[in-house]
């Protein structure tokens, strides 16, 4: 969604050079440790990554978002806890490949991406073939993209796409919120999954891999 | 699910080898034409398959049921009608492969399986791995799975083993009796998804077909 501008996001963009970066050139420098890390593409106001980040401090994490009015929201809040394990960059997922080129990111999680119901608009989608392309260019052998949304249509369009593009399924709910697996368990949800899921409605939720070229089939 | 045991149906599948068989070595030649032939294994009472040969005479139709009681009631409906295009099949699926060797099937039904919900009887589903096997070896190159379903978990199952068999996904639908689609259009139901659909329940469904070896990926 579209937030309304927030006057303030540019000047504390600018402030905090050390948590927020507008191309992720220094981004790998900022972070305490270097361990393991992961990709959120279309952050929002970063309930999801937030406590992520908390919850798992042994793993770095990188918020991508290219609205600045959402993106400095989750700022404010890392302003004052400082997590050393998470990242902001504002900027958009077209050019995602080119600019962590050489990044290996062990997971991707697109939460609630924009559906772009139109068919003319499917390029648009992040599942589209051109971003998976470049999700297998940025993940670790074996890495995961891990997708939820309420979204009916695009869902079935992402399981299609992944399908399409020869990615393998490793869990997947049509109802994750009323599943009691380990992986429903320990969801972090994002702030638009607390709304719509109240309503009862079902959220849907992948994990996919893709296959190394020698075992594809 | 299972019915009641009807006396006279072991009498009337007696009485009709013409229409009727219990292993499928004569189906073939009863057929009036020899034209493209679908399966559906699982046919129940048959309206679904009755309705698609009814629909389609241009298309071949094998009915598949392990159930005397159930399968005699489609019987019964095609001593009246006798449909050129309908064979009906007594027996299980789990010889498919064998009992059909040499066949060809143009598309494959699984309509409303039992789920098998519990983790120990997953070699029972028809989306089983041994089973996708089979239905690879009886159809075309080309040839389509459909599968619908009311069942959440057992649609969330057969993605999953589809698509880590290799198996791509030509059209999918998470509440087909809610699409515009083509497909959703011409949809025929079954006795069970009438019912079920009535309470607005989603109805589940997929087109999957098996990739030839030399493309895979």
């Amino acid at each position: 969604m579209r937030l309304r501008n927030k006057p303030w996001a540019a000047a504390l963009i600018k402030a905090h050079p050390e948590l927020i970066q507008v191309t992720p050139d220094q981004v790998a420098d900022q972070f305490e440790k270097r361990q393991p890390v992961r990709l959120e593409i279309g952050t929002g106001k970063g309930q999801f990554i937030f406590r992520m980040a908390q919850q798992n401090p042994s793993i770095n994490f990188v918020a991508l978002e290219m609205q600045h009015s959402a993106l400095a929201v989750l700022l404010k809040q890392q302003v004052e806890a400082k997590l050393p394990n998470l990242q902001l960059v504002v900027a958009n997922a077209n050019t995602l490949a080119t600019a962590f080129a050489g990044w290996h990111f062990t997971e991707i999680y697109l939460n609630f991406s924009d559906p772009w119901p139109k068919t003319r608009h499917e390029k648009r989608r992040l599942t589209y073939r051109s971003f998976l392309t470049q999700y297998r260019q940025l993940l670790v052998p074996d890495g995961v993209v891990q997708l939820k949304t309420d979204n009916r249509h695009f869902f079935e369009y992402s399981l299609m796409s992944m399908n399409q593009y020869g990615m393998r399924f490793r869990q997947l709910s049509l109802d994750l919120h009323h599943d009691d697996t380990p992986w429903a368990q320990k969801n972090v949800t994002t702030e638009y999954e607390d709304k719509f899921a109240a309503k009862g409605q079902p959220i849907y939720a992948v994990r996919a891999v893709f296959l190394p070229a020698h075992a594809k089939g």
